[in-house]
């Protein structure tokens, strides 16, 4: 690369994980970019799949485990574009799905560097597809809601409209919540607060696409316990909606032929499963 | 392929129409597979990619016009697999997102025929992207919720609950109609009938990653005027939500260096703009 132009900076999504999940076009940057300043939540299997001669920094975290301020990133990004390399900006799931890639390209724009956005695919339809659960379905769901779980519902200034959600489940909509491990208690508190059916059927996937991901189905009323008693961790994807009943008729035929000869596990009562799959 | 075995189906998402923007993984299943059935929606770039050797099929629509029946379709996917073939069911975006993925597991799994979900980039989430606007943002939009708009908003039986969307648009998410330039005019009617701000400023991106998309932008308002002098054809992606505003910051480095030497048009009000982009 000339050292007398601005390089481009791509932000690119890293998909949910598997690396066979990256795009054709995320898999051509990241095998020839000058640097790539990745996120925590890039799967480490992506990262393994970069080249060596690439340069590859994890902007996720500093030294001390400390969240690295956005601000550093932003002046890194332009710093190095401006040193006239191309940059990969990789992000877990999509860039523009709760990533701060609008954030990242308002800055970039603000100082004249290039960018490009190129999507991947976001854990919140592909953590629920791959665990047979359409995030959409003619009979059950017309409307899919996405977001994060990460904030206190009893906040004033919850930025989250819990009422919507709740009208959107109660119609048979579909909700997702990325990033809800932690506040898993809050968030179903707050959804049965504004009214949605307690026996409405919830499901987290855990490190989704992953060989080890795990899956636990349950309703709104149980699904606290149900993850607590599966010690369900971060990465998990929450889904809340009819739609998790889907699972229960395909998960004997899910994940190819091979996988067919291990049957999921069920339990008795066919609510709450924990089973592994891929 | 041995006749013995029943073959897998993969419900694979090609993605939003760029043949870079498949997955590796559906890129190495559209190279191997025996037979791949997909439909319309399916970007002719991607299906050019297939070898020639294997057998490519458009069910999205029969020889005369119609629509292929969805019955029709799944008996086709059990008989291939009944044969032994390794099928590719390739539906655009992804398989779970408004593309009856969950039904055709559904029936797949009632005849023991094992299958595997692929995730594809759906064009909620991408179209929006590469045009500059996040779905989600920080500052703006903590709540994404997607639509297909194909449907009668004034039908007694819809299923959408248009006052949920709106109390989400309301309270800062992002709504995107997928499908949706046919009933644009009712549709936008519907909000603004629900109390979405008349100013909420919504874009419309045509044929999305594709080399001839288009972006057009408006308001809730306008935008019913601003497609029809533009004649936007389907398909679109209507994004409704204050993110719409980002673009206006950000077009003019969008697209890498290459397209930064052509700037965007924008007239004069700054409201109103259509241009092309890649």
């Amino acid at each position: 690369m000339s050292t007398m132009t601005t390089g481009t900076v791509y932000l690119v999504g890293a998909g949910p994980g598997d690396p066979d999940l990256v795009t054709v076009k995320a898999r051509r940057l990241l095998d020839s970019a000058d640097v790539i300043l990745h996120d925590s939540l890039v799967g480490d299997g992506v990262v393994d799949t970069i080249p060596d001669d690439v340069r590859v920094e994890n902007v996720g975290k500093r030294a001390n485990g400390d969240r690295t301020p956005q601000a550093e990133i932003n002046d890194r990004l332009i710093r190095e574009a401006k040193a006239g390399r191309e940059v990969v900006r990789l992000k877990g799931g999509d860039p523009t799905i709760f990533a701060r890639g609008g954030e990242e390209a308002e800055h970039l724009a603000r100082h004249n560097v290039p960018f490009e956005v190129v999507p991947g695919i976001t854990s919140a339809v592909a953590a629920p597809g791959v665990a047979g659960i359409p995030a959409t379905h003619r009979d059950h769901a017309s409307a899919l809601a996405v977001v994060t779980g990460h904030e206190d519902p009893t906040k004033e200034d919850s930025a989250l409209d819990w009422g919507a959600l709740s009208a959107l489940v109660a119609a048979g909509g579909t909700l997702v919540i990325l990033m809800g491990v932690g506040r898993l208690p809050d968030n179903a508190a707050a959804l049965r607060a504004a009214g949605v059916d307690p026996t409405t059927p919830v499901a987290m996937v855990e490190r989704a696409t992953l060989p080890d991901e795990r899956v636990v189905t349950g309703t709104l009323d149980t699904i606290v316990d149900v993850a607590d008693a599966a010690a369900v961790d971060p990465p998990a994807v929450t889904v809340v909606g009819d739609v998790v009943g889907v699972r229960e008729t395909v998960a004997r035929c899910l994940g190819g032929s091979d996988a067919m000869a291990e049957a999921p596990v069920t339990t008795a009562n066919g609510v709450v499963g924990v089973t592994d799959s891929d």
